[in-house]
């Protein structure tokens, strides 16, 4: 099932889309509102069984794509987790993974601008595969870890190069208003049963930036939630995203920022593809 | 006016403090059930007109003190603000502040217990200055940063010292469950016209371990909202935790940490003083 938030008529709801379209499951579902709160109240089953005998409520072209969940408790982000991301950064592989926050404001939905902010021009993609945690736990091993995952998504991990070297912490080039995308959906775990099976692709205005496989992930997913749930607990609607792989524009000579009028696509084998136009900040 | 978030009878609320008591605005407030909707409906001066007629609701040793916001959108917190703890630490003071996040999990409230992890002994006290934000706001000019604040609290962010070296990274150290502490209440901004002129003390167990004013932050209150709206929207109800000073417990020969059995004072003038006692996490 490919679930997704989206804005209709300036209504927020959220959905699966089938065929060409989108069964609307926040006006379908009594106390259900948003994607979260369907992952929270543990319905997904239920979702699943409607969407199997509804017609499209809305044809895709229709509606406005937000971020998959809005509004996440957590987006922990991690770094420097493929190997030639690491070698081309100069820095070393670390025993345990880098995490650092984005906030909900940086991000936005499939096919929404990603804007390039007026202080600086050196805006760098990301290509990353995102899960989405599905069920409560804590001090969560990792055998039992992909029990915990909704599903998954691309990931944008959008970057402000020189602010986020402003000093020795990230969390000031990775969470530039509306700096990145998160979409276009989330495939549920059950089609997606290995998530160290998938091929990740970037492209800047149709030219591949990077290309890679999930199995070369440093800390695998099952690990990633591991370390994070040892920290604090994981809740229904919490995002990770994984870390993005060699080919990052900020280390190219020379640097390939993404520019006003260029398109990003980050495309997860049985995901799909997020797609976004990159913009100025207005001034 | 002192505001709090509160539970009453297992019910969450805010309020105010009142002689030895709570006025209950979450009782009292149509369409107002958290002081992050208060900030967020812009209705602090009804909220004081409230208050200035009422007669407490519940003495304030039948509540149990919440975060002051225990929701907040971001935790901002901010490494290395002040001259002496930068010392402390080896580094160097650099030209802009250092930004990262803790999730809303990793904070309590005042009279709380704070918890130390299982995997690690090296937990310490971080005594700060923290800022509410009560109006939206973005590339928010110094000169007008104050405007946008809601009100001042204390913050003990609470860090698990080994996690936080694991990486370059501090988000592994800085957001285990219950390490912080948030409180006790929003002295509101009307009560402190210039946050650089307080004095801010924190106690392990009775003894000072740090003791600083706030005119020594690197960067001061109005240029840490400057920097971070240049980055995204501030909003009502987002938290910015300005910095330790020195004397933080890993830095001593031999390092200080909090036990169990500990209490944990952080009293800033004119805010209060917020207390925690420590407590081990359980098997």
């Amino acid at each position: 099932m490919k679930l997704l938030s989206f804005l209709v008529d300036d209504r927020a709801s959220f959905g699966a889309v089938k065929d060409n379209g989108v069964v609307d499951l926040g006006a379908r579902m009594t106390g259900c509102s948003t994607l979260r709160q369907l992952l929270e109240a543990g319905r997904l089953a239920e979702a699943a069984k409607l969407v199997a005998s509804a017609a499209p409520d809305h044809p895709l072209d229709k509606i406005s794509f937000a971020p998959v969940i809005p509004d996440p408790g957590k987006i922990i982000c991690v770094g420097l987790n493929y190997r030639d991301h690491v070698a081309e950064t100069g820095r070393t592989v670390t025993e345990k993974p880098a995490l650092f926050a984005r906030f909900a404001c940086s991000q936005v939905g499939h096919l929404q601008p990603i804007v390039k902010p007026k202080v600086s021009d050196d805006f760098d993609y990301e290509g990353e595969l995102a899960l989405v945690i599905g069920k409560a736990g804590r001090h969560i091993p990792a055998s039992r870890a992909l029990d915990y995952i909704a599903g998954y998504s691309c990931y944008n991990e959008g970057s402000i190069r020189d602010w986020q070297r402003h000093t020795s912490q990230f969390l000031s080039g990775k969470t530039f208003a509306d700096s990145g995308s998160f979409g276009p959906w989330l495939v549920t775990a059950d089609e997606i049963p290995d998530p160290s099976k998938l091929s990740l692709q970037t492209r800047l205005s149709g030219t591949v930036v990077q290309n890679t496989t999930t199995d070369l992930l440093i800390t695998a997913v099952p690990e990633l939630i591991a370390y994070i749930s040892t920290i604090c607990p994981l809740v229904p609607g919490d995002v990770i995203v994984t870390g993005t792989p060699g080919g990052v524009g900020a280390k190219r000579t020379p640097p390939l920022w993404m520019r006003p009028g260029d398109t990003v696509e980050v495309e997860i084998s049985g995901v799909g593809t997020l797609r976004n136009n990159v913009i100025a900040e207005p001034d």
